[in-house]
């Protein structure tokens, strides 16, 4: 498959608390990669291979701050340097392994895993509303898809299947979305906002609100493709006459590889955080519905990696942000093969 | 792997039972269908990939005549065009699947994959013999068997392996099989016909005719390659001035893929009809025969799907009709290649 | 993978014992090959697979000093010759599968797959120090490692990884291994020695020898590659005024395909032969250790394998032996290449 990502792109490498004591082995954009905390706490990228004859280096141990080889026990300083051959006295001069960028901006590691120099010229993206400590709360969890990043992208930022899909999600007078309003934020981003008509509860919007089903409200809902790595979806219920509640989900998109991605899903929202038993509903029902999501993307990639699988789809009017996000990410991709090679 | 199957040829989608309530899925010539019933009953094929986002239809539920796609809602009429789009008021024009022709002889349900305006000019193929309503009775059988489906229909048009594979179903008095006496029945189809000398009967041929295993008979037995769809075999137990027992195997051979093959099985005789011990008898004999015959089948193709595992094999005398049939079925091949291309 | 083992050379094929009275099928240098012992013993190697439908004669069944395919009952001589067609009178003329040159030297069974002619010319390697009836005792096992061949070799000619994966090995005043003599034996084999300094045992080297942990001695250690076929190792506990212990572990390497290599390992002493508890000792302590370094060995190979995984290794000191290994069995591949194509 072509590869249809680009590497310039802070994109997450796990959440914060998947790198504890020992070393974790991924892949991510097609390289093996090593993650770890130094004893200062802050985080480790290697590439996953030894120098000397491509054992993993997860597959061996931490010393310290040096990855230690479970072959024959080369040792590398979190710079990526050879800093010891147990066999020799001498390290061969220059020896290293590739060591990559990396932010944590809990609960998310950030990783850059393109040219070097041009990390630092942008930082990895902030999630719009979603601040510390400004009283969100909610649940993390870790997916693996196999399929292509873009059908994640594109699936989120359509949401009309819910009608057929989750039929039990869509409240009770709403027989229709009503179409977007797309608004292009960036030439690197796009968002569609849509706000629907008055409708009473759905049964989940009356558990997690713990108001009656009777309650009118208007939702308004904002899907916003920030970057090729990041999908953040803002959904309100707007009581008539009352509270706002607010829930985000926010999706870190990772191509493991061209055929398969890493998804990472942060659920928060802004009032009642002190009741768990709201956090482990929403963790539940999101949770049900990325695996039902994540079964029929499956079914798709499958299908278009047949000989011939690859044909021209027809789209309709809801496709509109998704059309736009693939666009953005495939001029990334192209001006990257252009600039690079 | 090359194709090797003809396009222009009616082919066994499915036996008439397996197409009921719901929506079948099958992947034929390489490619995906789904089959259903109208309310009327008669069969409808379409491709079973939606034209918005490649899901397969068969995934999605029936309304009425209709197709729902379990993804976006997007449903189709039975003759492939796309009648609704839920998320928008209008339909995209000439929005559609391919339809595909269908012909429903019980128990065989024919499908025309190849150029739609040929499919009219010859009907389905007709087996000899067998009519309905002339006291026939039996059983059928699907199996999907990993080897080209020429490897089949070799192997079905030359017994002399029985011997071998099935000792125990030689008549006793039978140490080698008399030569073929092909006939050629026309350019698309090849037959051959064998008299044995008169022998005691095998211990299956007295379980099914419930003579006593000291009656000798003579067999009159006629393979027939009808066309690369269709293999019949006519098997009779002629009692030395006595009744004569028939016995018919029909096997829909339909490529999955180059590698694979439907096999669609049915067995039946022309005596004893209220006799369910027989039909029983003979289906599980069959049965038994069919999977032994698949396993070697498919040990080859595996040699044969090795690098270097296409090479030239010897050929023998009992091969000629084998032969014949492969050097139909390439005719066809390269007629539609060169027609069509 | 490109193929990087030369054909003209004797492979271990199997153990004697791993060839009675039925027929074995193993693929070896990406043949098939069916073995079988005729009744006076010899071992009989043909190629696997019947002139007339590709199906494997080891699927079939002998006949006296004849294999008769399983299919069609066609049935074969030791040289390779077609002998009968059960269907037929006559067998077609010069019809024959391959047969392959055979030694047999206990416990290994020596095939040769290259150049018939060339056979006769070079007899099978022998082992150094090993002779039969000179008080050698031992077991035999037979493994199959996913990895080439060459990393085998590679593997066993250095064998400092041992710190690291097996430090339980070690015995307990070694810090640090010294540095290899290597001895090039000729052009076409490569040895290394290397001699310790005096140490207390390790706990298996007082299992296997009866001696107190306090016992101090030196270790003579001899790794020789012998031929792409053939590995041995040499490893000497020289008791300080005292009696020497001598181990050896012979290993045949063979090439299944590019990707795979069959081990067949002979582990052998030259003390306390009628010590089965001791035979018994060294057969589970090595199995272990051959389990854990096919283990290694075998996620090298699926990183290798990966698209972009081929990047030059750095190499150490410690690597020359294995270096040199590499380079004579690609100088015999370049060597072949260059005469015969």
């Amino acid at each position: 498959m072509r590869t249809n990502y680009p590497l310039n792109c802070w994109y997450v490498a796990a959440l914060s608390d998947e790198v504890g004591e020992g070393l974790l082995a991924r892949r991510l954009l097609d390289k093996h990669v090593v993650l770890y905390r130094r004893a200062s706490g802050e985080v480790v990228a290697l590439e996953d291979r030894c120098v000397h004859r491509a054992y993993p280096l997860s597959e061996g141990r931490l010393d310290g701050d040096r990855v230690v080889c479970g072959y024959h026990g080369f040792s590398y300083n979190p710079d990526g340097c050879l800093a010891d051959v147990p066999s020799q006295e001498n390290v061969p001069p220059g020896a290293r392994v590739p060591a990559y960028p990396v932010v944590e901006t809990a609960p998310f590691i950030w990783i850059w895993l393109g040219e070097p120099r041009a990390a630092a010229l942008r930082p990895p993206p902030r999630v719009p509303w979603y601040l510390d400590g400004t009283g969100w709360t909610g649940s993390t969890e870790v997916l693996r898809v196999e399929a292509n990043y873009l059908l994640l992208h594109e699936h989120y930022l359509d949401l009309t299947d819910v009608f057929v899909t989750r039929p039990e999600m869509v409240p009770p007078d709403i027989q229709q979305l009503p179409p977007l309003n797309e608004v292009e934020i960036s030439e690197r981003s796009v968002a569609y906002t849509r706000v629907t008509q008055p409708s009473r509860l759905a049964p989940w919007e009356s558990a997690i609100t713990g108001l009656p089903e009777e309650t009118v409200a208007v939702r308004r809902e904002e899907g916003t493709f920030v970057s090729p790595a990041l999908h953040t979806q803002h959904y309100a219920i707007d009581v008539i006459d009352g509270k706002s509640y607010e829930l985000l989900r926010i999706h870190g998109f990772t191509p493991e590889s061209p055929g398969a991605t890493h998804v990472f899903l942060q659920l928060a929202r802004n009032y009642d955080s002190a009741e768990d038993s709201i956090t482990e509903y929403l963790r539940i029902m999101f949770h049900e519905w990325a695996i039902r999501n994540a079964t029929i993307l499956e079914t798709i990639q499958r299908r278009l990696d047949e000989p011939g699988g690859r044909r021209r789809d027809i789209n309709v009017k809801a496709d509109r942000a998704a059309i736009r996000a693939r666009r953005i990410a495939m001029d990334m991709v192209d001006d990257e093969t252009s600039r690079f090679n």
